[in-house]
């Protein structure tokens, strides 16, 4: 039984868990100031050029982006999302637990518009409503699609036109970077968005997302929101070490390489077997429709999500893949899904 | 230079890292529905003999904390702690983010007693007033502090007898459990408490607490809060990884009981030294008050925190002992004590 | 200038300002503790065919919504509501400002079905999502539409099939009970709702919502909600005192009738005048839709709201009569409606 | 029977009443942002000598604290009070309830000092901690005792010298200012103050509280959480038709006087019957140490709030007189207190 349910079903990549063999007994200090988050965040400033950014590592990313929209909101402000965002669908209501209306906006392709924030925000016009604040998006989002860099840069536009600040979850930014036809580059998101993470947890660490912050006043006693929402990890040096490695020898572009490579042979087999898609895909998701028939044989021996029914005969199932994904594997899914 | 800083200076006891090169391409689901969570849930159950108990983990306490109070009070309820207590001062108001009210009252040793509770619940007699329906205690206490097996009993049935929930925070319950004068059993504890959770971060885990629920009506779609907590952790398999060696063999005794012993090392350097103590503790921490010019002199060779003044040339240093301390440190401190 | 901007534009009728004034030096008890409440409550009770209901009066409606959904939901829950429901669009966020979701479901008329809610329940199936556990309902409702009995019986008992509770506002209720058309009659709500609530605010008195329980779990300590939310109005006897002559000789019927009486007759002026609406009503809100040279000429001699633009050349503009509504205004905004 | 229980046991005061039936009939906008509003807030700054200010209009005390709080304090922040404040022991958590710790520091007699203020401060000094940012007090504070003009200004300057924010409740500002010995203008409010309110409620009116907002970064998008939290007044002229009355002739201070009168006669019968009090009271609030047979007498004639026990036969009682106290009362308690 090979699982493609999702890009976090193994443990780390092996030279992250030697790195943490090698400096077991070394003391530091906790709750990241240690020097091993000191060289981590200088390797991450250096590669997305931005020598003036704010790094802080997080375990997850529900953590981190409630965090960073608690830190940023006023009471009465609220978040544009797509509909389909992680934080207006999957995080139990972390965002408005911490007070804050999430203004979720229909999204075919789960990407934000120019359009759709500027139609979010008229549609908020007077004191009896919150006040969208922060524009979240993902990259790759929840359904595998990639922004384009005009696509972010018209965005940003749009955000400093209407005063609006701009967050990128990079839970799977590693995905996007690497993606076929993508053209953003991890030195592009200081300038063109206000604060953003760069995944570890889906990317080859136990877990960690460094967030980097490059608008002036929204680093302000960030710390303190950290502490706050219990995300400040006492040995922070877990963080530091893996982001450490994952950004010496683009260790963290390779493992992101290889698990798009591997999505995207499972794509080929797809179309060899003549199914369609949810959504084109480049990225690390294969969003997949299925007849239920060929659904139950390949759940023989493979396991993955099904997402929704399409029709009374069709499902749509997620293929994740990962850094960890054998290419063993991929081929028996192809010869499974030819076959079926 | 050698920390006493604190319990979370290194990285983890070795088996654990061992158990988890040795997992580390095993496939398994997230969020702590697999296999290894799994059996050290079976593990914990066993070693505190309640089979009935629900068992969560968690990344780190305060995450913990917040999650479980947040669970059980009703907005208008609070909880009461004592004035030391780790909820109430060190968490950057976590709890409050929440929503609740931590009633605090005065207590020389950090415990809690029946006494005070029942004052606390008396104060807060109107409608105009919040609701105490849950007592936070720490064993062993944030100044060293342990409880007796007669003062818990007796603080359950005040609890019970008022209609309270009894939580314990267990961060370093393991050198509680290991203390000379303590006669409380890990398995007591689900008879006089209802909630508590056993510490693996201050004693030998990369990270991990491990929360136990043994009260029925408090175990409702607990899992519900840790998501919106941001507590969930992705690779839960981490978790059940170190809590099932930490509960094989009994390793989470033995590493505390090396905690205690080099504190009590230290402890006696102290007393051999002529200086006193803040309170009596037989735990993994000393609270020493020590001459200004003699704390000068030690941070020549060793890290510790300073707690706070006691008067114009004494302070109060706190010394931090853990499963990684080393006897040569140890004896190294009692000889620059002794001649400083 | 007369205004149909909304009904709340006058003071209070004078049967209830002379009660003021006739008990005004009368000593009481405050936060709702006094015999005018009291006596009130007796009333409403028992014009509810509902003894064992609990009756807590509110000064306003944001106010009331926020307390009672804040004392029903656990932390993770939601309430479902329709898109143009107050909870959600026009109360700033009060209810996420509480931690909880407002799932929106968009409704053309604004009112739910059975289908709807199943459909929301449907869609949150995860613990990563929240779980709707309330109902949010508005009768009339923001755009003036109306429950009919069976629709209200089939929505109450799809609720207790899924296991959530069902909430009234009844901001606009006495313009609702009295509609043309409308066969629901006041004594139908205990049985099918949970908890709704009585709107005097807009139907005659200065100030005020009783808010009335019916649902025994939903009872307990709601007073402490009450406080909390800042909405125990020390005076609590003007609320009693002022549904008290509400509740006497059906007073609050009377009020409401002559509303809508005063809505039928701008309904009927804009047939005669050849224009539609958003929605067919017969409360006491009318949703006209008319060419923007109209409603330029109508703005010398009224004020109205204009709700939203249409087309091109077309607004919604929305007509609001109340208690105080006078016939030789309505008369005149026929006339000049007719002739522009 | 004759109550001295509390300030708000009547209406209000008649010319009140009269002013609200004179503009019963008259029309206006909602929300406060009617002509009455408009006139009472220019009376108001013109009789605080403060055109630059903002003036909003509560309906009550806990309403208006919370609302001001939340709106001045970041997630992190916490609020400073003495023990006994409102806000912290008399609203069921409301300030917690918008997420914020309350520093309670204790206070002999009920008032804040730059030393407790520092003190404060210093014990919060890192990351785990809150960060206090506001100070809050009352004047009169909640035990009868009055700032001088001296402690305004030393407390103020204490708190501009740290960063904090100074925040005065003045449900009893009416007693406070017109009290024997108290020597603090209205108009030093703005100077000495950044924030503080002018209490209707407890002083002749039905209801109401006049929120002067005089530091410019305090009053930006205020109205927004104003209506979050429910404190929106739909029919905002009964507020604005109160305040204009109560600053017409200064009949906010005449009705002040009246109660300080009336309470200091109160005084002089417990100094004539030999009993002692809590505190030195100048203002309408008189708390008395009485033995328990005394006050059971009294009790056949009066009602009044029982404080709390002081010895095993000695109570202390709350008196309270108003601005609708009758002369005749005060000397029927005279008079029973001494054949008591």
């Amino acid at each position: 039984m090979y699982s493609f349910k999702n890009d976090y079903s193994e443990g780390a990549h092996e030279r992250i868990l030697e790195a943490m063999m090698d400096t077991n007994r070394i003391q530091t200090v906790g709750y990241g100031m240690d020097e091993y988050c000191a060289s981590a965040r200088e390797k991450i400033k250096s590669r997305i050029a931005c020598e003036e950014a704010d790094v802080h590592f997080f375990v997850g990313g529900t953590q981190c982006n409630t965090t960073v929209i608690a830190s940023i909101l006023r009471p009465y402000q609220a978040v544009i999302a797509a509909h389909t965002g992680h934080i207006n669908v999957h995080e139990t209501g972390a965002i408005e637990s911490t007070g804050h209306k999430v203004v979720a906006m229909y999204s075919e392709d789960g990407k934000l518009t120019p359009e759709l924030v500027k139609k979010a925000v008229l549609e908020h016009s007077s004191e009896h409503m919150v006040v969208p604040k922060l524009v979240y998006i993902s990259d790759s989002t929840e359904i595998g699609t990639l922004y384009t860099l005009q696509e972010l840069k018209d965005l940003y536009a749009c955000c400093k036109e209407l005063g609006l600040y701009l967050f990128m979850d990079g839970a799977r930014l590693g995905s996007a970077l690497c993606a076929k036809g993508n053209d953003i580059r991890i030195e592009d998101l200081p300038n063109y968005t206000d604060v953003f993470y760069i995944g570890g947890t889906k990317n080859g660490a136990l877990f960690g997302e460094a967030l980097v912050i490059t608008r002036e006043e929204l680093k302000e006693d960030f710390r303190f929101y950290i502490k706050q929402r219990g995300a400040l990890l006492a040995k922070g040096r877990l963080l530091g070490i893996q982001f450490e490695e994952l950004f010496k020898d683009d260790l963290f572009f390779e493992l992101a390489e290889h698990a798009n490579e591997m999505s995207l042979k499972l794509r080929d087999a797809v179309i060899e077997a003549g199914y369609t898609f949810l959504a084109e895909s480049y990225t690390n998701q294969q969003f997949v429709i299925l007849p239920d028939a060929v659904i139950k044989k390949l759940e023989d021996n493979f396991l993955f999500e099904e997402q929704h029914r399409v029709d009374e005969t069709h499902t749509c199932i997620r293929l994740c893949t990962s850094w960890a994904t054998t290419l063993e594997s991929v081929e028996a899914f192809r010869e499974a899904l030819v076959n079926a």
